[in-house]
């Protein structure tokens, strides 16, 4: 399958290098595919240029990588996430399946981020998104856990993938993608597209337990009486 | 043990009801404790008429109940809180522990509520009851689970109760209090006050899942590989 991944950081480098290593045909997309770009340290992850000789994956513009999927992945930083799914371009998404995956931290103001108002009072990135490209399908999934996770449920012991949006066949698609491909189990179906707004806000949370327990490895689990 | 619940509404009521049923000497404090507002009709509770005749707890000003209290629960609504509190008096409340199980949920808007940016962007109701009340120790508890399972946690297995604030000592006797008084077992402690932040972020999840349930008996566990 043909999967384009917008933006280059830790988790779209984690989740390309996990598809490209099941036969998939993954393309990132970041806003300029120069030496410079490649060549540039990224926090917590490989040079683009690294992870391309380690993994073989395509490199493109924000474009030509949203028109080559047939999915796509929004793995940008949240703040940055509509103007680049904007400069991907609406027609290169259109019709498509959109997975969300960001969260909209602000880290202007240091440690701890926060969610900045705009997006997360009274709305949410993912619900900001689907209004700004109604004819793509956006599934809200995997921005609850860390991208080592996102690949590989196994790591935390009955970790759910929580999930949100307004297409009943698009969640379908996401879940079977999130079993076959990362080996995910259980899933919590949030309903329509606002239930991102609860597993955006988790983010204060899990980045405190992340801190204290100094492992990515720590998730919020739905339990039930 | 003299304990002052400040809030007469559903998690008041259920709070102190089982303080009495355990023994203890419980005064809810509310604004004007008059025969129309004894009467006034509540969501999801009794009248305060209906609550004392079937518990014999005693009701009072706030300034009345703060200062009868060894130990003070702040139950009211999040949005109302520091006025409630002020009105208690920061003199009543000085060199006591405050538990704070308030969210600030902002209703105005209909269903879902929201988290207002002021109390809750970069900071959070548990924050800023610490900083009007310098003189108390504020711990943050119980805001995530209803107030049924605040008071009989075997109602969802596994249950965690999540405990943010800058006294240790405080925090060691909240989490004694609601060993002894409510059956707790299992505890997260998020550090410093600043840990408020995550646990009022849960409320949009935790509501989203209490409506498609329709059941309040739903919690969010921190799990960890």
């Amino acid at each position: 399958m043909k999967i384009a991944m917008i933006g280059g950081g830790v988790v779209g480098q984690t989740l390309a290098a996990k598809l490209i290593a099941n036969g998939h045909d993954v393309t990132i997309g970041i806003r300029k595919a120069s030496a410079e770009e490649l060549a540039r340290p990224r926090n917590f992850a490989e040079t683009l240029k690294q992870w391309q000789a380690r993994t073989g994956g395509a490199i493109a513009t924000l474009p030509d990588a949203a028109g080559s999927g047939e999915i796509v992945f929004n793995a940008t930083h949240g703040l940055g996430s509509l103007d680049a799914l904007k400069a991907a371009g609406a027609g290169n998404l259109s019709g498509k399946i959109l997975i969300d995956v960001a969260n909209p931290l602000d880290f202007s103001a240091g440690m701890p981020p926060f969610l900045p108002a705009p997006l997360t009072e009274r709305t949410s990135l993912g619900e900001e998104i689907q209004k700004a490209f109604p004819e793509t399908r956006v599934v809200k999934a995997f921005n609850t856990i860390s991208a080592t996770v996102m690949v590989d449920p196994s790591l935390i012991p009955g970790v759910q993938l929580l999930i949100a949006g307004n297409s009943d066949t698009a969640k379908d698609r996401v879940r079977e993608l999130a079993r076959d491909e990362f080996g995910w189990r259980e899933f919590v179906d949030l309903g329509d597209i606002t239930g991102a707004r609860g597993t955006e806000h988790l983010m204060p949370l899990w980045l405190r337990l992340f801190i204290q327990g100094n492992s990515p490895l720590v998730a919020l689990k739905v339990i039930r009486g």
